[in-house]
């Protein structure tokens, strides 16, 4: 066991940890459980802190072998090979301090290895004083939360597009499956079964093209601004220079903000994006419980679609299989929904220059994103683009209602059209004969009404 | 009293009711309260109407003399002649039908007046042949909501510009008036008032912006798709002329969607401009919290500005004022997230052509941006532009804090720092005196550190 | 006009009215529109003002002729004579004290008429020092909150307990329609029609229970603490006696709080009673998913039970009719549970000795409770008395189901079952001859597992 | 590797897998991340497993050897010996069913090596028939779920205990340290430090009773009731001894529903209990809150209190610490909030007879008494027993404040109270001055309001 000294005593650490006391301390603070920060914001961390080594190096504020150190420890984190130093929990106090020291400390004592140097060696390579030299928790952590969140933001984006486009190869499958269409859950106009995969598909095209335009609202970064995001304590070169050599390593059009104070305090954009994901989780769920009910049955329910078996359904009911990938993909949304909620409380909560509750943000903000990216992927290939539609069951359904009564109404008045519905007692096949009875339309004009087809689309007068 | 008739029997309604049958039994069914329909939306629906008849007119569609009364019906309501004939409750069941059906029966009503005819002659004017003539609740109110929402957003939105310009100009205002920065409520690194005001009207700078672009949004409308969006049962020269005449009477550029399907089923674009507002809710309660901590006291309070004395504060301690209107923000607030809320599981809950429960989407997003639009001006009016700074007050924070070591910190280093600071035991003025018996700096060299106004901006080395 | 004048300037008022300067500025400053403060609430405060007038009056404290002119005003407006003058908006800031000020310039108005006097003669009876006697809002307002609270309580419960007693009349009904269960959407073992209505019935008799239980949370009442809970200012025999003459007048069993200082600043006890509103709106909301599922079709969808026809469902369609009540329950469902967010955030954001939004508190509280109690019955009285079963419908689903596999499993073992299903292609006929054929049961046996009602309970052995 | 097969053909499993196909099939289909089902929900299905193997057992309906087996094994799994190999994703579709299934799988194979036999020789110990035989996810989850919600109902009803306890250790020790009461947020009344600690100690200790007191809510469970909640193919004399058993192996009365098919679908009973974990939330947040304002400073601020120093709080402001752990408290409670939102949805999304979300419910309920039960503990252990106050600075600000003017009121009425107010000017040392200048009372009086003490309770009269 080593130790480590700060302010408050000292704290005893294994031989082997790379982090600090720091790090200790916070994991014994914030002993809520086994979870851990969410890596790609640990990532992105590192990658801000390889930045400020870069710019050090490269306009001459530190000396390069110390530079050349911390630069070699971040591509190791980067590389995955130290995922277990990241300790503290998601749900922190201090507004992140407690990553970023952790961050500190981890790069800090793998610069020290590259040295020949042991851990704890701060005197060498410090923490504060290099790995975190001119920067402060509350202006690495907004920007490093920005970044990792554009990453997610593009993959979802991506397989938005990818759902969008099987939805639209069903869309036109199906585009002469004709079938009932439904409001309120009561029989309505005809409609075609690739029309309603075409209204999916229209949804999803909004929640890509809205998460794509996500990226431009997280672009705006405060590094640089430190702590209250006025740049105290930062070098004017550095602060300037930081933000190119991110952008280059992020491949992101990062910018700097004009106002830091800004986005040190201020988290709307968090709550703006989150709300963009809500947006897609309302469709999932809506979608999902369409195709649900659709496959529902498979004698007792609608039936019009045959979901793929994934599984037994049932430890009881041999032969049973269930829509368990509409079901996850419902959860996923309620769990977004619920985590936008946390967001906008811990956002309204802010006070002054700074927001307390940025560790709840990050971690929801991220949770959201990544159980969408996945649950649409999940759905698009064990789902969507596997439906297979039963035709047979959707014309059923359509022939056996009352619906053409509605196209005869512009023709012979609302109150006809009630009175003839009401005369037929739910038989279809009265209609035409009633309307004939009762001279109300020629049988031409009759044929010309009752014509499932054309009463799916606008009438020529 | 007259009878009026329908499928399910005989309903009887005052002699002088301009609504008719359908609206008397939504009126019983849904009689959940005295609270009626949002009449923005009211006056939306009967533009929709006011649209159709104009375009009937136009394409000879339908006598010209039933037309014009149809439209000086219209105009009638426009001019909120007979507000108190649109009776039905805002959270009705059936999707809006009852909204659309007491529209439809006023309309038809008033129209017969005024061609000398008397309530109820339906056979003359008819409430769904001729108003309602080639529409379906379930294009005419999702409709009718893209335009009371775009109404409304235009307000909130110019709102918004107003009260950024009044942040700004406090921003201005106060520039020079340094004082404690505080993150996490604890004494943090100089700023001024003015970057507070200031990082304050950069939020609403972009909630402003959201709320501006929302309108495109609400642009794409389904009027003409009918009940499925097929467009089922109407003539497809009305589908198609009756955008451009709504397009006219509204002022707003508003697109036949190619895909009204879509549209009918999918209410992701409330959600999504609920979400913005939702971020509006969120930079104002934090503003709001931020004044009201710094308005705090007068005596046992952080007081550091004095808020404007709008009303006497209680009823049993004379002279106490309270921050009325930051609390009256935050409450509407609160209330719009909850709203927002209210709306992503109405809009999730849909089920194939159509979402069932739009009156609850209708009823919370009209809610949330008419008390939104209220609140902002009010904030403004009476909370922003007539705050006041106690510039004496945020010195005195300043000069007693401790934050000056921190500027040291680069100089010297973090933990030397951190030792400086024990050992001063809270008395900013020991730090110099330590620091040149430590040998730590020149006393040059301390000057130049120990600078409030240096403090609170970069550094150049 | 008439003048008032406070520590703030003069206000101008129209000489009828019977608020006062507090009133009218609350009205100017919290313009947010003009719904009012629910008038429970106000009913409850002026109750608390009578039992303080009494009490004044039994104590000998206040001279016998003002408090008899203050009870007659107070029982004026407990008879909703003067319900318009209560014009403040129900999202005040000042948690509550413009709400207060104006029952105590209206009660201090009216009071003066009784004695012959003319409105504003505040030197004869003083809004505050004579009807706010020994009070303040922050005693005053949650015990109003409270008494408000128990009445709508009771009413609920009662309304619950009527919903269940009509689901268990359904249960015995239909204790003999056999049907198919679902899980998951999918076909199940069976059940009967009315075991599903007992289900419901458990589930709304919990609430009831819940609800009822409810008022013992909200009897701990905090008048006599004034600002803070200490009683400060507060004579110590009235503020004992008030709570008796209260509990007299409101026929509730309101005890006085050994902990004044706990009620007036946490409101936890308000987000429990939400709580328990939640989970009747999530009862509510399950049941009336399901009613509208059963209810579908009457061609295209389930079919299993025909709700009432209570108006024209569309403007469109003749003859189609909506699940109107069921969609009103899900909205109030939803809005309830909405409301409990903003009553929870409300609630999580008190500061000290007090909540400054309470009146988001109780506007949203009282909302939840008046809109559940009414449409509880209205569901009752519109929808579950009126169900009619579809008996046939129900056995068809039932017997073209494979359920009847399931029974096989425990005999012939999960995996033999399953291969039977595979092997049948859907069609129940075929179980038989295939067990039979492969000698995995007896004739006997055979008849003894396929059998519905068999299935639908345990099995002796 | 070996391979297992199902009705949808072959999976391969690596040798040493102790689970089976489904879970494998499980793993693939909800391939959302690396989180794992709550273990305490694990361990409560394998203790319902157990149960009925004992029952068997005792029944004599099983082999005892098979029935010791498969004892065994759930000893085994009970003694955290084989966590890794319970590996779905919390959010997986199907109601849970691949939890039961990866239990049953587990303890199959762990059975199986007791007997000598290898993983997957089903025809010895079967999952199906033999682990889950006369059960169904449908009867065993629910069931589990209401055993681990107990569990960790009692533990945080414990920590409550103790925080109570904590909370009115410190409202003796500061019982006599008089300062200057908030409401909001402004000078109000006297009150002392005690008092308000006092009124937390009430909150949580009704938190406590509320949380102890959901134990009963949760007692009855349906097990026995499999699929639909009818018992179907459970046999009789099982259904009845299992409750029995499960009561003796888990220590908690539990009850055989008698409406099992109530207890099966409906989950408002989680909702609930959900709802008063809210209620603790709040009071959670609030303190949190108070506490950060009273910690604020330590110059800045009012810095009434000190907060433990746990850690350095900035990387950039040495000697700065935070109020990390109400802080964190704070997001905990967040979470709490946000998981509801998530609960009550779930909940209420359920159709006919069983809740597809249940795997939600259950993830989000024990997340969220997870987290409670260790942030009450961290909260009183790391904050509350070691708050310091700052007894000069209370007294300060009272002593400067003017809130001894609403003592006068009383006496010489509000308005010439509130005039004494004005020209006092902020300035309390004139208050004595002017009313006797103005001779309002004589000194005598005057000395026996103008007195803190007093000021805070009751007066006699």
């Amino acid at each position: 066991m080593r130790t480590e000294q700060d302010l408050l005593g000292e704290v005893l650490l294994p031989d082997d940890a790379l982090y600090g006391a720091q790090t200790a301390r916070a994991k014994d603070n914030f002993a809520l459980g086994e979870q851990q920060v969410n890596l790609s914001l640990i990532y992105a961390i590192v990658t801000v802190k390889k930045a400020a080594a870069v710019t050090y190096r490269e306009l001459d504020l530190m000396e390069s072998q110390k530079c050349d150190a911390i630069i070699s420890a971040c591509d190791d984190v980067l590389a995955g090979r130290v995922n277990d130093a990241f300790i503290t929990h998601p749900l922190q106090g201090g507004a992140g301090t407690s990553t970023n020291m952790n961050v500190n400390e981890v790069l800090g004592n793998l610069a020290l290895q590259k040295l020949g140097k042991t851990a704890g060696e701060y005197s060498v390579i410090h923490p504060l004083d290099d790995i975190n030299r001119g920067q402060s928790t509350n202006d690495v952590y907004p920007t490093a939360l920005r970044i990792a969140s554009i990453w997610a933001v593009r993959t979802l984006s991506d397989e938005c597009a990818k759902l969008q486009e099987a939805l639209q190869k069903k869309e036109q499958e199906y585009a002469d499956v004709l079938k009932l269409g439904r409001t309120e859950l009561m029989d309505a106009m005809p409609i075609t079964l690739g029309q309603e995969f075409g209204a999916y598909a229209q949804a999803i095209a909004r929640d890509r093209w809205r998460i794509y335009k996500a990226e431009e609202r997280l672009r705006q970064v405060s590094l640089g601004g430190t702590a209250v995001g006025t740049g105290s304590l930062a070098e004017r070169r550095y602060a300037y220079k930081v933000i190119e050599v991110l952008r280059d390593l992020t491949g992101i059009g990062l910018a700097k903000s004009e106002y830091p104070m800004d986005i040190t305090q201020n988290n709307d954009v968090f709550v703006e994006v989150s709300g963009l994901l809500k947006a897609l989780a309302v469709s999932l769920m809506k979608i999902s419980t369409d195709l649900r009910l659709m496959n529902s049955g498979p004698k007792g329910g609608l039936a019009e679609i045959i979901l793929p078996k994934l599984q037994m359904g049932s430890t009881i009911m041999p032969g049973k299989v269930n829509p368990v990938i509409p079901e996850m993909v419902t959860q996923v949304a309620i769990r977004v929904i619920a985590n936008d909620t946390a967001i906008s409380m811990a956002a309204a909560n802010g006070n002054f220059e700074l927001n307390a509750f940025m560790p709840l943000i990050a971690h929801s903000l991220l949770e959201s994103l990544e159980l969408l990216t996945a649950s649409v992927k999940l759905f698009r290939t064990k789902c969507i683009e596997l439906v297979v539609p039963n035709v047979k069951r959707c014309r059923e359904h359509l022939e056996r209602s009352m619906v053409l009564i509605a196209s005869l109404a512009p023709a012979i008045g609302y109150d006809n059209a009630a009175d003839i519905y009401r005369e037929c007692g739910n038989d279809p096949e009265k209609i035409r004969e009633l309307v004939l009875e009762k001279r109300l339309l020629s049988p031409k004009e009759l044929d010309n009404l009752l014509d499932y087809k054309k009463s799916a689309t606008y009438r020529n007068m």
